[in-house]
């Protein structure tokens, strides 16, 4: 199953040329979906020729600016658009009140339903499901209520082994092996065992999105095993005490998070303004964990395989 | 003195790859302004190498959001870059409620004051000053509340003739022939006297923006001789019955306008993203008013003397 991110954006609060706010593009199965929508996304989707009516829902992970100030046109384009198919918006809580105001201005009916579910950043938990993955909650702490999302796959169908494939054998036979059955004769005994004619399902992956916070050790227990992370490194640890103060993490902070909870691979993004070569913050973070990359704009990650 | 506006976006509510909403910057005098706001127009700015902390205030003429969705990010961007001086937001009254809502989100206290001032879309007339210009509202009639705006230049100061100049003459005495004053000698006579010394100053330019509204011939007056405006042009004469629907004219319609309204100059834009070629827009008006331009994106247009 195709389980990738692109990254639309992963610059930080302070506007530049050469970054765009965070913002990246999750594709599962054939499922799409938004996490974090800063300003201007909805042209970064179109620079990709994505259309962003094929969009399911969208993560929100807290209502700074940098984060969502791209929703509003996106949401009122798609109903432009004329989309009917109900848009999942899954966001902190205030951001209801936010939307209202501004359609109530616009005096904006949208041309589909907006199925909004409030995120609780005290209480982390499974949040959303679909036939082929679930998303939880994880707990960030930032300067007001953030939540990261771990998007984890279901585990898939078990493999057919082409070469034992027989011309005795039925479509109806191939789905009973892949969900793990036994293909059974009139007389109830064992036709084609399943153990025998597949392989067992790849293991589920999981890619979890952590947007700004401050270093958070007890993050690392939700965190265990997770093929993919995106965690924040808006410093490094020259300014560790800036970090603090602001609710953010360092490079170095964002590595240790990452070896300490086991994960495949790390993608560090958000960095400050201040920092014009993304290479030293990589740097700083392999010298904890080696499997660090940066989350580099337009560029795809395919959730890998453990 | 310098009066010119800069075509940031001129696209319709649509978003396309080849176009941005609505946002000009005019600059008069050494003063910026911002005329709308459409989404990203922080980073068009940023394009330009234009320092956002430059503006003096920020004109809205209505709160679709092709119109200001741009303003969240651009007002919260200064204010991370530590702004201290007030600026003025000439806005729909709704905008305050908006405002508020998101920054209250964000637990947002702007670093600079933010001075909010109405517009009433039932009431035109002057709703701004400065030493260089007075700014007006225009009567716009659209799908909600929306105005235009009318930036007039002050009557300017008088010219030296430079070959009249003399040794004898001091700085004192400039200033008083430029404002229209005689230099007097000491029995109280005519020294100099202004109308042999000086030219009278240029006339007064004026630039309108007309954004979205329906063909409106009752705008013709309080457009009476303006040197330059720009006027909406989403659709053109074929889609005379969508325009009036939706509120908002066609390329003859916007031409009609400027012919009896005896302006200068008329820039179109807003343009329906369904029209590929602006050409075409620009054919129908120009043949009812030759001066028609299309406002072209990037582009810096010196408002004309007449």
């Amino acid at each position: 199953m195709t389980f990738q991110i692109t990254i639309l954006g992963s610059g930080s609060a302070t506007p530049t040329l050469h970054s765009y706010p965070s913002a990246q593009l999750l594709e599962i199965g054939s499922d799409y979906y938004l996490i974090d929508c800063g300003e201007g996304t909805q042209y970064r989707l179109l620079e990709r020729h994505f259309r962003p009516g094929r969009l399911k829902g969208i993560f929100i992970s807290h209502l700074h600016g940098d984060h969502y100030f791209g929703l509003f046109g996106l949401l009122t384009s798609l109903s432009l658009g004329q989309r009917t198919e109900e848009m999942h918006l899954v966001a902190p809580p205030g951001l209801n009140d936010v939307l209202t105001e501004i359609f109530r201005q616009s005096d904006t009916r949208l041309s589909y339903p907006l199925h909004f579910q409030e995120t609780d950043a005290s209480q982390p938990g499974q949040i959303f499901e679909t036939p082929h993955m679930t998303v939880s909650t994880l707990p960030l702490q930032h300067r007001i209520p953030c939540t990261g999302f771990l998007f984890r796959e279901k585990t898939g169908e078990r493999k057919l082994i082409k070469e034992k494939i027989s011309p005795e054998m039925h479509f109806d036979h191939f789905r009973t092996l892949k969900q793990g059955g036994d293909v059974l004769d009139e007389a109830g005994n064992i036709r084609f065992a399943h153990e025998e004619y597949t392989l067992p399902p790849p293991p589920p992956r999981s890619y979890a999105y952590c947007s700004d916070t401050i270093f958070r050790p007890d993050l690392i227990p939700f965190l265990e095993g997770t093929d993919c992370v995106y965690h924040e490194a808006t410093f490094r640890d020259e300014q560790l005490e800036r970090a603090k103060k602001t609710f953010h993490s360092t490079a170095r902070q964002a590595a240790s998070i990452a070896r300490e909870a086991g994960v495949g691979k790390l993608l560090i993004g958000h960095l400050s303004s201040r920092y014009h070569d993304p290479l030293i913050s990589l740097d700083e973070a392999r010298s904890v964990f080696a499997e660090t990359y940066f989350a580099e704009e337009g560029k795809t990650y395919e959730i890998p395989f453990r």
